[in-house]
């Protein structure tokens, strides 16, 4: 008698991005509610469950989602509103008046379900997000089925998300507070810079992270007007900054670190922090090229983001996984640094480690919760195969992307974002840039 | 009384990339037989013709085909042999093996029509070849209904295809009298490159390339050891070393150029020569990064190739395109350069005119061949919409080309390759990596 399952995924490689880097050829993944029950060879899975819902096969791979470890999800609403401009102006010229203008609840909600649209369609299932009005955020994202580490945005001058220091810390605290059992949803805090946040709010954000037990997601020395601006206030480059104060440990998210000095990298890998390396931002605000193969080396934990698609223009890791993969070969004058499989790592399971994740999702293994990745194998520019790694880092693409799953149900089927309403999503969108557009 | 053409395509955008900068929008553009008839507003083209094919519409941008300046398309079926290795041990150590075992007619022919379906799909209208048993390449880009400027290698030591420097020249001259007049092939002459060809070879075939007027397609400059190669040889870097021979004018399109000297680039510039940046291809094999910015301030003609799939791993312009307009930005850390609209004519226009074709095909005007691509803007990442450019450059991927037009004739029609028999080809394809697999 089989035991019955929810879904049966079948794969002609399954990459689990567990310690075993042999693909499991002709695999499948038994998944029964929120969880893995299984993983292994395909006869063995299917001679063992029942699967209500079968899905792939042949000529499929299947991956763990990927993991976006920063973002400000609903900025896709400004995506080319302003470009080829040096990020000071960007930021100050164009996308803070008009989130000044126009945020709140319901932009908020409107725009992150096209970001969570776009993402899913990417095979992104987990997403770490900075922004504001995050609880119009988290309705977006569990109505789409995805899963997202959401920190309030903390800032030490008022906009129109709040009015005082207090008032970011009250509303994020709240936020942790009424999120702290979701399913789909982990809150965090956010202190948004060293530039815009004091020691002094940097402190009380790590204490309310301590007594929560939520990630600390932070930008940190993204260009070299901060490392001046910090370093002119507080007589430090950004990394030694914080970490004088005693603000740098394993739970901190820092997204950019495009410019630290060696010590800084023996500081970030001494102290934990994760990294998120924004790429294709950090080239098209020509903010730089961060020094990923040095921070691997050290043993930094290095993950990739999109940031926001104002700045990049999309949300999509494959993307940033290739570019990167190719690009830090270049720069540090070796083909061998940054392999396909490394770079796949970063994409998935270190980017869930990053997010405190890493027991729960961001590999294919009994017991964890199923977010994975159905990629059509079937294309011109995946064929021939000799190396699935290969494949999926340096030739595959997001349109690649067939079926998602997350928490044990299937979210993108072919396309469809299954509990979305696409032409809703398209019509709004296309309402709010008309408003943005007159601004 | 309307006059009837063969198609009609309309597009909420049509970027002509004539000198006009703003997009037509609304607008439609009228086919006949090869060629465009007419450029203009849709309700003047629809009241001036009747279409015997409508497509596009509302949802739709219209753009010139995209123009792939150097690739060896049949080494798709090396594509992911042999990665994260740097250039001299790839080439020799694996693919020159695989070469000198599989290459003739068959393997050509097989792999061309794989090639020619990737690049349909990802909106390539015309490449720049440089392979050896081009007749099988043509015949492939023929049956594809695909344009392309072939050119048969030229060595100077045996392989495969030709013993003698004489046996390849011989070989190239005779594609060249028997292309001559084609439609959709034009022939041309490609000595390797600096270090695989002496000046003696080199000066030959400028001369062949006078006598038929073509295009002479060479590899140049690529790496740093070929920069310290050819000085010891010959006492100069690769570009003084072909102009110090007089092998240097406008007929010369150069792939790579990584490494040219300041000095260098000005040549480049008298001399008139175009540049094919193979942007992936230099980081995967971490060959370096071209000084795109200070050849484009030099008013030196750039444009993008893919390079070989085996080395890059895929062939998309596209993804060239949006990779270099960020990459360029920082590496010369001013986010106003290589703008979205001029990327995109280097994508475009400035290919047709780097491969001698840019009176017959890279924009869409009366007159010209109608190459051309309907890019489906109905895509989350796409949505919302403010600037046409920014998005077809920083948003836009290959998967959404929707329908691609070469000579007047639909070649992909919602992701079909309609002249090609795709299973077919992924069958071919897998047959030939099994032997490939076993070398």
């Amino acid at each position: 008698m089989k035991e019955n399952v929810d879904i049966i995924v079948k794969g002609e490689y399954i990459l689990t991005m567990t310690d075993a880097e042999e693909p499991v050829t002709n695999g499948a993944v038994a998944i029964k509610d929120s969880r893995i029950v299984e993983v292994g060879r395909e006869d063995a899975i299917v001679n063992k469950y029942e699967g209500q819902r079968v899905l792939g096969g042949k000529g499929y791979a299947v991956i763990p989602g990927f993991v976006n470890t920063h973002t400000h999800a609903a900025m896709v609403y400004f995506r080319g509103l302003a470009d080829d401009l040096p990020l000071k102006d960007w930021l100050e010229g164009h996308i803070w008046p008009a989130e000044q203008k126009y945020l709140g609840n319901e932009f908020v909600y409107d725009a992150t379900e096209l970001a969570c649209f776009e993402m899913i369609r990417a095979g992104i299932t987990l997403f770490n997000d900075m922004y504001f009005f995050e609880d119009a955020s988290a309705k977006a994202i569990k109505k789409a089925g995805m899963r997202a580490v959401l920190g309030t945005g903390i800032l030490d001058f008022p906009t129109v998300a709040a009015s005082t220091t207090s008032e970011y810390f009250e509303k994020a605290e709240d936020f942790i507070k009424r999120y702290s059992e979701d399913e789909l949803i982990v809150p965090a805090i956010a202190p948004h810079a060293p530039y815009t946040c004091s020691p002094e709010t940097y402190k009380r954000a790590m204490e309310l992270a301590e007594k929560y037990n939520v990630t600390v997601h932070t930008h940190l020395s993204e260009t070299q007007w901060e490392v001046e601006e910090i370093t002119k206030r507080y007589g430090n480059t950004p990394v030694k900054h914080l970490d004088s104060h005693g603000l740098l440990d394993s739970r901190v998210l820092a997204a950019h670190c495009v410019w630290p000095t060696e010590e800084e990298i023996d500081i970030l890998a001494q102290r934990g922090v994760s990294i998120s390396h924004c790429l294709e931002s950090n080239l098209k605000l020509s903010s730089g090229i961060a020094p990923v193969t040095k921070m691997l080396q050290k043993a930094v934990r290095v993950t990739f983001g999109t940031d926001g698609a104002a700045s990049n223009n999309d949300l999509d890791i494959m993307s940033e996984m290739s570019t990167a993969a190719k690009l830090h070969k270049a720069v540090s004058g070796d083909p061998t640094v940054l392999s396909a499989r490394e770079a796949l790592l970063m994409a998935t399971k270190w980017g869930a480690q990053a997010l405190g994740l890493g027991d729960k999702v961001g590999s294919i293994e009994a017991g964890k919760l199923a977010d994975l990745v159905l990629i059509n194998l079937k294309n011109p520019h995946l064929t021939p195969l000799y190396d699935i790694y290969s494949h999926i880092v340096y030739s595959a693409k997001s349109s690649d992307v067939e079926t998602v799953i997350v928490n044990g149900k299937v979210v993108l089927n072919g396309g469809d974002a299954v509990n979305l309403d696409m032409e809703e999503i398209f019509y709004k969108a296309n309402q709010w840039s008309l408003k943005i557009r007159k601004r």
